[in-house]
């Protein structure tokens, strides 16, 4: 195990030339890696490692010693590595029990997180109990906020099985479910145990679901490493192939930006806002196309519109739209939105989303690859004018 | 204002011969009083005033200055308080709107949760929202978990309205609701910006309302000071008649031990527990008797039987029952609980309280009237024919 610390600091603007995985280790074979990530009230480990799954109950035992387990997964990664680690559990004597719910989106609602708050409640599960979020993002959301909410709170352990919950979602102590009106509207802040990323279970993985993981990795480096934002540009094609070694390194390099960003800024007062860095209009193009686009093909086209966005307020370097146009589509990700979006609903959609504050909207704004504006707080109220020209100088209207 | 913060330690066991108010002031005219209670990552101040209701809107500015406030209150106190509340806020120039749920007990769970919730998106409300919990032990615990959850948490102020919830629920930070299982178990902890504790408001309630907040006043006495328990026991009619200053008086020095408490266990994992006392008891008459008997009523008699419990066990001082006794009867709450109670329904009870963690039912008792024993993690881990042994001798079977 190679201890690694956030405490290196990661500044905005200090990116910078570092490449995958500079930072000393690991250019061997993969090994483990514990990334520390601070909280309000004390730190926990992300550990990376090929294979590093078959070893959760090991790793149960050691950072989240419980009476009961409850294993949360959806009806497609329950068959695929819940039913073989209940097996592993029980061979290792801890009391586990398997929950699963309908896989999707739609799921992570407040009815399935009152369902299998009620299971556990069936189960006679105490205080005592530990959640563990078996899945991609939907699954760590929604199980975390069981987690959060169970006799005000039971600890939780993320597993995530997504690329992009391993680079991303399981990092940082977000929990929530879904509304009617709108993504992640109800939720709270519950950091894990440990976070468990085995990148081994992405190898599976179709390339399309790799490549929309992989987004918010470009997202890592264009708003805080150049380096390695060029390096996921080199690497892309092997990534996109499943390559263990450079998904290992991209996981680590991810998690360790990340991690020190939320463990700067916890709660999303200050720093933590900088990774809102092409999501205003990412969820506002999910939103007026009734989410029919994937959510890391909006992330990619939202990156390429924000900094769009910058350069022509004039605090992105001109020419960074395009870098990260050219980035995306290496990663085989969309870098010009679908005609005829509704330039109109998205600018409405950006008023709904939860950043905005007494009616004002405000973007991260880079100020050029790899470095994100200050602004006021890390961000820039832009007038909706620029928006509404921007958007429909995109769709052609 | 007289700054009072919990720094002078009131350790369990150490309790003694403080009366009310013996901390230096309060003697004269109630004037404002402050306690600091402190969290994980800072404190808040309960401030205690009578009339310091109708300052609310100063009051938010001060704590939790946001651009748009919603109070949330019930059926019964809306009209009362609510109402005129709305109108100083709105002559403050404070943009705020008044949501309303009915009145009870029943109403304290997930589906009112999720309709003030969807209420407050329908309103259009970000994280720049403050939520006022306005109101008795329902609407705190309500309001506050719409506000724990509420985009993963916006500010709430607790301004509460019914004396237990003055001297004992609005401190702490707990919110949550009740499942068809029981009560409280779905929740967050989060911590108020202020609690807003005006005695005037208790002057209208009737004599028995008044009774019932004042058993949880009995406990802070009989864990933690027994010159409170003996002051409690002196003035009790004058706290039933409603006596301002008796009344406030008794909110000051409640809020100090339960802030003192709280602010150095915030989640329960050690200390916090001995508030705990008379309460495992109380859950489980509340239902076995299918919540016939008033939460206070439940707790005087908790707190008699199990300060009885102690003295079985030989860890409590013989004689401390039957004080607690005589202390709830003064205070015209019931130390003997109604005939006809079944001691195996509740004994099943004490087993699906929260407080079990891998099937032991653990109690918090007294060594003696002010006074904790340490036990293991301030609790005892005790046989279930102790207890039955104890409650079939109680209903006389």
């Amino acid at each position: 195990v190679t201890g690694r610390s956030v405490g290196e600091p990661v500044s905005p603007g200090v990116g910078g030339d570092r490449v995958i995985g500079a930072r000393g280790a690991p250019s061997g074979p993969p090994e483990e890696v514990r990334v520390e990530v601070p909280t309000g009230t004390g730190s926990y480990p992300v550990r990376i490692a090929p294979g590093l799954l078959r070893s959760l109950p090991t790793l149960l035992r050691e950072h989240a010693a419980g009476h009961r387990y409850a294993l949360i997964s959806d009806s497609n990664v329950a068959p695929l590595h819940g039913e073989p680690l209940m097996r592993a559990m029980e061979a290792a004597g801890l009391p586990a029990i398997l929950l699963t719910f309908p896989a999707g989106e739609a799921q992570k609602s407040r009815e399935w997180w009152g369902r299998l708050t009620d299971r556990l409640l069936e189960e006679g599960f105490g205080r005592d109990g530990v959640v563990v979020a078996l899945g991609g993002g939907v699954t760590g959301d929604l199980a975390g906020f069981v987690a959060a909410t169970y006799m005000r709170g039971i600890p939780v352990v993320q597993c995530p099985t997504s690329l992009v919950a391993m680079i991303d979602a399981s990092v940082g102590g977000k929990t929530g479910v879904d509304t009617p009106v709108g993504k992640n509207l109800v939720g709270a802040f519950h950091p894990p145990r440990v976070v468990v990323a085995d990148p081994e279970v992405t190898a599976t993985l179709p390339r399309q679901e790799r490549a929309q993981g992989l987004a918010e990795a470009v997202k890592h480096g264009a708003i805080l490493d150049r380096g390695y934002l060029d390096a996921l540009r080199r690497e892309a094609g092997t990534l996109l192939d499943g390559d263990p070694q450079a998904t290992w390194r991209t996981v680590i390099r991810s998690v360790e930006l990340k991690g020190d960003v939320v463990g700067r800024d916890e709660r999303e007062g200050g720093l933590r806002r900088i990774l809102n860095f092409g999501h205003t209009l990412a969820h506002a193009l999910e939103q007026a196309t009734g989410y029919a686009i994937p959510h890391g093909s909006a992330v990619a086209l939202g990156m390429v519109l924000e900094a769009r966005l910058g350069e022509r307020l004039g605090v992105t370097a001109p020419g960074t739209a395009q870098l990260l146009a050219e980035v995306v589509q290496e990663m085989e990700l969309p870098a010009v939105p679908p005609a005829g979006i509704d330039a109109e609903a998205m600018l409405a959609a950006t008023r709904s989303d939860k950043k905005g504050e007494g009616g004002v909207v405000r973007y991260v704004l880079l100020r050029g690859a790899g470095e994100v504006d200050p602004g006021q707080g890390w961000v820039h109220a832009v007038p909706d004018r620029e928006v509404l020209s921007l958007l429909r100088e995109t769709s052609g209207a």
